[in-house]
C-alpha cells in the first residue's frame, strides 16, 4: 500500500488505526479493517487510483455513508475503502429542464433542501436521508416512504459518469427524458452495490412540489385490519404518496425513544399522506379515511406541518429505536403485492408466535414493503441461531407470496446467501457474466450480491 | 430449413413466397426476404425453435406488428421471422396489484380497451398504437405523447419471461413496485430491441385513469414561438401529460390526408393536454394558455371527447399523410433538452433553408423529442444524397444540444452507422460485451443497433 503515496497526493488517504476502524463497518453491524481509506476530489483521481488497483489487483471498495443494512459498505480483508465525503457538490440545478447534476457524496437531504427553495423535490427518501449520499441511494437502488407515489432511485437517474474497474471513464444515459440508443446501461449501474463501476457523477430527475399534503393516522387494534385498509386504499385507485406501518412492538419502541405519545394500546398504526391539488386530495382523503374507519381504524387527521415533521422524525427513528428494545435485531426487507400485504402480516406474527421470538414489523406498507426486525441476542447463541432460520422462513413466506427479499436494501454480504431462493441459475448466470464483463478482475466490493463460495445454489 | 418440419408442427410456420413478402419489411421502408417465418403459440415451441436455431446457426428476428421505423424487424439473409400473431392473449388483469400480464402480441390499443372498462390505462401510446404489439414497444421501450408526464415503456416494464438465444427461459424482474436484488436484467432487456433475447412474457404496470383531461390547441404564426411556449410551460413547473407539436408542413399534410380542417396559415400547433382533478388542472390549463397567448398563440379549448378524439386521429396520422407529399421522407426522431427545442427548431430551419430540402418537424415537443422528417425522392439521386447529408447534420445539431439521435423509434439497422456519433467506444465496448454474453453465437436480431462491419467508429 505504500505506493498508494504515488498515486494520490498526500492527505486524501490514511492508513491510521482511526480511521480504518471508522471506515470498517456499516448499517449492518459487520466490521472488517480495509487497509486504508482514500478520500478522492475528483474523476482524474478516481481514474488514477483504479488504474492502480487493476494493475496491482487491490480491492477498492466504494463508500456513501455507510448506512446501508446488507453490508454493502463493509471493507473485504485487504481492500481500499473509497470514500466520497470531499465529492459533494452539487454542480447543477437546472430546474427549467427538471433534472439536478451532482457528486455522489453529496447527501440527500442536502439535495433536498437545495431544491425546496425552489419548489422542486427530488422524491427518493430513505429513512438515512439526514445521513446517506446521493452515490450510495444510486449505488442500492434506495427507496423511502415516497416510493409509493414517486417510484424509486431508479426512476431518477438520467445519467451517470462512472469509472470502470480499470480505470477508465464510462458516460452512461442522456440529459432528456427519452433516449432509446443501445443498451440501457444506466440503469444496470443503479442498484448494482458499487460491484460494477465507481459512481462519480449523477444527472437526477426532478419534479415540482405538489400544492399540499394531507396526513392522515389512523390506529388499529389489529394489525390484520391495517393492512387490509392499505390494499383496499391501492385497489380502489388512491395513490397515496406514502401509506406506512408500524405494529405494536414498533410504536412502543418509538415512543421509549422520541417520547411523541403514539397510542401503545393499539396492535398497529397507518401513516398516510396524500398530496396534490387541494381539492384534488380532499375526496382521497375522505375515502381512505373511510377505508380505514370501516376495518375500525380511528382516524385522525394532521393538519399543521409542524405535527407532520414530529410524526416523520418519528417514523424516521424507528430503525434506531428498534436498536434500543434488543441486543440484536436482524433487519430483514421483504416486499409483497400489495393484496398479500395481510398475509404478509399473519403469517410473520404465526412465525413469531411459533417460534417465540419477537419480529417486529414497519415500513412502506402501501408498496408491499414490509422492514420485519427479528429481535434477538447475538450473545445468545441458541436464541440466535433460532433467529437465524426466521430469515429464511420470512423469505420463504415472502417469495411464496409472489414477492421479494429486498424491497431497498439490497443484497450486499447479509443476503448474499439466500440469494438463489430468489434468483434461479440461469440469472445468477447472467449476472454473474456482467460481472465479470465489467470487472473482469473481481477488484470492486468484491464478494457482494453473489452467494459466496462454497454456500450450495440450491 | 425443411428440419423446421421437425422442430415446429405443421401450420405454425410457412416458407411461400406470399408469407416470406409479407414479412420482408418493416415501417422503416427496407426490405430482405427471410427463409421461412414462424409464429409460436407458447413458449415452449419458442425453447424448442431458439435450441434449433442455436445448434444450427440460424439467425432469428423476432417481430412485433413490423411498425418500427429503424428497421429493428427487418429480416437479415438466411433468417427465420419469430412473429408473435398467436401470442396475444391477455393473461391476467390485477387492476388491484396495478398490472397487467400479456403475451408479446397483445396489441396496444387491444390492452388499452382491456384497461379502460376498469378505470385504468397503460400510458405508453405510441402513434401506431392500433397496430404495434406490447412485445415491440418492449423490445424499443416505446414512448408515444404521453410520455412526457407518464414515462416510457421501461417505466412500465415489471416483469419479463424471455427465451435465451441458446434456447434456455430466463425470467427477470418481481411482481411488486420494488426490488433490488442482482443486476438489473429487466431493463437491460427493455429496449434491446430484440438482440439479446426473445420475450415471451411481460407483466406490466397499470395506473387509474385520471378523472379528466383538457385539451388546448395554440395557433402560432411562428414556429420559434411555439417552441418557446413549450420551454415555458415546462420551466413553469406545468406537467402536461402531452404537448404535441406540427409545424407548417405537417398540418397541411394532414389536412390532405384527413381533411381535419386544421388552419393552414400558420407556423406551429401545439396540442397540450392536461389531465387530473378537475379543479386542479383548471389552473394549469389556464397558466398554460397564457403562456401560449404571451407567445402569440391563439388558443383554443376542445371539450367534447369526440373532437379530442378527432384532432387525436388526426396527430396519430401525421408520420402517413406525410408519405403522401413526398416519394421519399427521412425519417429521424431526435430528442433534446426541453430547453433547447426552440434551437433545435430553428437549426433544423435554417438547414432546410441552406439545403433546400423540405423538413416537417412534428411530435412531443414537451420532452423535446422531435420528429424530423427530410422530404426527398429516393430515386433522384443528388437529391437523395443531399438529404441524406442532412441526416448527420441533424444528429450534428442534436448532440451539440445535449441531445440524443433517438428519442423512442430505437437504432436499428438505419441508424447503427451514426451510433458512435452518441455512444464512445467505452460504452460500445460494453454494450457488445453484453450482446456477446447473451448471444454468443450472433443468431438474435444480427447486424442491429452496432455498427455495420466496415464504418468507421470515428
Amino acid at each position: 500500500m505504500k505506493s498508494l503515496v504515488n498515486v494520490l497526493a498526500d492527505g486524501t488517504y490514511s492508513m491510521d488505526k482511526e480511521d480504518l476502524l471508522c471506515y470498517g463497518y456499516d448499517a449492518s453491524g459487520i466490521d472488517m479493517s480495509p487497509s486504508a481509506v482514500v478520500w478522492p476530489t475528483n474523476t482524474a483521481q478516481i481514474c488514477k487510483l483504479m488504474q492502480f488497483a487493476y494493475q496491482n489487483d487491490i480491492k477498492i471498495i466504494p463508500r456513501g455513508a455507510g448506512t446501508g443494512l446488507t453490508g454493502g459498505a463493509v471493507p473485504s480483508a485487504d481492500s481500499i475503502i473509497m470514500s466520497f465525503e470531499k465529492m459533494n457538490r452539487i454542480i447543477e440545478v437546472d430546474t427549467r429542464n427538471l433534472n439536478v447534476v451532482v457528486e455522489p457524496g453529496v447527501i440527500n437531504a442536502d439535495l433536498q433542501r437545495a431544491l425546496k427553495d425552489q419548489g422542486y423535490f427530488y422524491p427518493p427518501d430513505p429513512a438515512s436521508l439526514n445521513i446517506c449520499t446521493i452515490g450510495g441511494n444510486v449505488a442500492e437502488n434506495a427507496g423511502g416512504p415516497r416510493a409509493l407515489k414517486y417510484g424509486v432511485t431508479r426512476d431518477y437517474v438520467m445519467q451517470l459518469e462512472a469509472v470502470l474497474p480499470d480505470g477508465r471513464v464510462i458516460r452512461t444515459g442522456v440529459q432528456t427524458k427519452k433516449s432509446v440508443v443501445g443498451y440501457d446501461l444506466t440503469r444496470l449501474l443503479v442498484g448494482s452495490e458499487g460491484t460494477l463501476a465507481v459512481i462519480t457523477k449523477v444527472r437526477l430527475k426532478v419534479i415540482p412540489v405538489p400544492d399540499n399534503v394531507i396526513t392522515l393516522l389512523a390506529a388499529f387494534s389489529s394489525l390484520e385490519h391495517a393492512g387490509k385498509s392499505v390494499a383496499r386504499i391501492i385497489g380502489d385507485g388512491i395513490i397515496p404518496r406514502t401509506m406506512e406501518l408500524m405494529d405494536r412492538m414498533t410504536l412502543s419502541a418509538v415512543n421509549k425513544y422520541k417520547n411523541v405519545g403514539f397510542p401503545e394500546d393499539i396492535d398497529a398504526m397507518l401513516l398516510i399522506e396524500i398530496d396534490g391539488n387541494a381539492k384534488a386530495i380532499a375526496a382521497d382523503v375522505d375515502k381512505a379515511g373511510n377505508i380505514c374507519s370501516g376495518f375500525q381504524g380511528k382516524v385522525k387527521i394532521a393538519e399543521e406541518a409542524a405535527s407532520r415533521e414530529l410524526l416523520w422524525e418519528a417514523r424516521r427513528s424507528v430503525s434506531p429505536a428498534l436498536y434500543k428494545i434488543s441486543p440484536t435485531k436482524i433487519n430483514e426487507d421483504v416486499v409483497v403485492p400489495v393484496t398479500k400485504v395481510p398475509e404478509l402480516l399473519a403469517g410473520l406474527q404465526s412465525l413469531s408466535e411459533s417460534s417465540g421470538v419477537p419480529i417486529a414489523c414497519f415500513g412502506h406498507a402501501g408498496d408491499g414493503n414490509i422492514h420485519v426486525n427479528i429481535m434477538t441476542d447475538k450473545s445468545d447463541k441458541q436464541s440466535y441461531e433460532e433467529a437465524e432460520k426466521l430469515v429464511r422462513k420470512t423469505f420463504k413466506l415472502t417469495l411464496e407470496l409472489g414477492g421479494s427479499i429486498s424491497g431497498e436494501h439490497g443484497i450486499g454480504l447479509t443476503k448474499s446467501k439466500y440469494i438463489d431462493m430468489e434468483l434461479d441459475s440461469v440469472n445468477l448466470e447472467i449476472m454473474r457474466g456482467v460481472k465479470r464483463l465489467f470487472d473482469t478482475k473481481n477488484i470492486l466490493n468484491p464478494g457482494k450480491i453473489f452467494p459466496p463460495a462454497g454456500v450450495d445454489v440450491r
